[in-house]
């Protein structure tokens, strides 16, 4: 992704194996600060996953990977996949990564270029989001997505924002409305990406998604996954579902964007996935408070999944 | 309404008269800090109702009423009513306070007890309202509200959280989930508001709200209403609508909760109510942004309206 720096602007991914560590772009302070922190133990990998230094499943899903290089340079294998499956629950690509990486491992792989491999095959997987997903993206179209998918959340190119950052590159003129997406305003870290590709946007609070449908100001609406479901139920950042509910009342498409991995054959339906519940601290220090993090968009809202093979039909992409 | 000061709970209303001042409870520092401001010419009313120092349709129409009062007593009436209406375009209260006004002091009305008489007014319609819907409160129902319709809202009593007043009072327990409502947050006044009446209540993200109906934890919606159309389409705070379409999702039903000088026979539909757009900083200075400050939700949407007169079709307010 392209990212401003006080050196001009330059070409960074969300996260990279340097000298025998991790290295991350710091999420929980961007946009206001771009800084860097790097880790050599799983553990603090670990620590990092939950407390969204790095956040995003395929992102998530690199973390772990590296983590359990680390885990495995330091003959801590077994311990270290299960400090990282701790880490947090709702996305998928934590337990792809670390399964990965275990089988590399019994095979006897190097561990940094096992994970550096499955880290390549992440932004490729969303590079290949991009262009299927670019031709969704029209002319002077207006297009809402929630959260961040973008570079941040998948080391690069992103999965709902690889559409956008082909089509531009494309030389297409279109607009993107990002939500807030309280509690942790991952739209922020949307808005800062897509200004610095030069992508027409805004910010908008949660509650002004509505609004801009029912004036007829979005023409689709696009966002992550952090799991699909057997059924083809989508579990993704919490306001997903009511976004969806809300485009479908407007006959306005939605369509998710997310790598096959993203897929889990194990888990039949949404009610089946675990929706991690964060500290209500996220609302307010020591106010009465609900914090859930996801919620479960059914299938049927779901016009079609933009993955690295072309767009599926959510019922469809097990076979 | 009930508050916690440091010398003990005290009932207070959100603004009064008192020796040729108003007074008001600061909303913008709440419910951090509560602290008083008072004023004693029109414009500096006029600036705490742009500021929203006072919020809440029925408030800003008795902050009106005090402010046509003082700029009468400076004999600058049509001055006043001039800068008044400018404050704030879209909540009808405002220009049925100044209307009011106007007509008593042309009936040679003193100022100040007439004014009085209209936030008196304004109180006993709340309270009303409250005894009204107090019946659609149920034992061990879950609620869900939006924005603050609440006593700092009206004076006291409040709109939609009358009914919740009336029946904790009445010993009735029950549930009340209250929407954070970026970008001005007011579900926190919500909250301080219920808590302060012992009210079993949580804040939720308003990304959150679908999440809950979806899973059954959602009994009813109750918001209360800025402006209510001849056709019965309800203006209220920006994320309304959205609520309004995923109540109707899960057969929800959706309350609104407004006195009947909410409604605007002199407005056809909603589409012809004008929504403020309020400065993009809300959302972060320097952000590009969209910033609209409420939405409208078409009267099909609305179970009923509770109003001091019973509980009403929103199609039939007019009648």
């Amino acid at each position: 992704m392209r990212v401003k720096t006080p050196d001009g602007d330059r070409d960074l991914p969300a996260l990279w194996w340097e000298d025998g560590q991790v290295h991350m772009i710091d999420q929980r302070v961007l946009p206001e600060e771009l800084t860097f922190v790097a880790y050599d133990d799983v553990d603090a990998v670990a620590e990092a996953i939950a407390d969204m230094v790095v956040r995003g499943a395929p992102a998530i899903g690199a973390a772990a990977a590296y983590g359990m290089a680390l885990a495995a340079l330091a003959d801590d294998r077994d311990r270290g996949a299960d400090v990282l499956a701790k880490s947090r629950p709702t996305a998928n690509d934590l337990f792809y990564a670390i399964d990965a990486m275990e089988e590399a491992l019994d095979a006897g792989r190097d561990p940094v270029s096992a994970a550096r491999d499955y880290v390549d095959e992440t932004v490729d997987r969303c590079r290949r989001i991009g262009e299927h997903g670019a031709d969704l993206v029209e002319e002077d179209h207006r297009y809402l997505t929630h959260c961040n998918a973008g570079a941040l959340a998948t080391v690069d190119w992103g999965t709902a924002l690889a559409p956008f950052r082909v089509a531009r590159r494309e030389g297409r003129d279109f607009f993107v409305y990002a939500d807030e997406t309280r509690p942790r305003e991952q739209g922020r870290l949307t808005l800062w990406e897509l200004q610095n590709e030069q992508i027409p946007s805004a910010l908008i609070a949660d509650n002004a998604a509505g609004h801009f449908m029912a004036r007829g100001e979005i023409d689709a609406l696009i966002t992550g996954a952090d799991r699909i479901a057997a059924n083809g139920d989508v579990a993704n950042k919490i306001g997903t579902y009511e976004k969806a509910v809300l485009a479908d009342r407007h006959d306005i498409p939605y369509y998710v964007a997310a790598p096959v991995s993203t897929f889990d054959p194990g888990t039949p339906t949404g009610a089946d996935i675990p929706i991690e519940e964060r500290s209500t601290d996220e609302l307010g220090a020591g106010i009465p408070a609900e914090n859930p993090a996801f919620d479960v968009t059914p299938a049927d809202l779901v016009a079609g999944v933009i993955t690295e093979d072309g767009v599926k039909d959510p019922t469809e992409l097990g076979d």
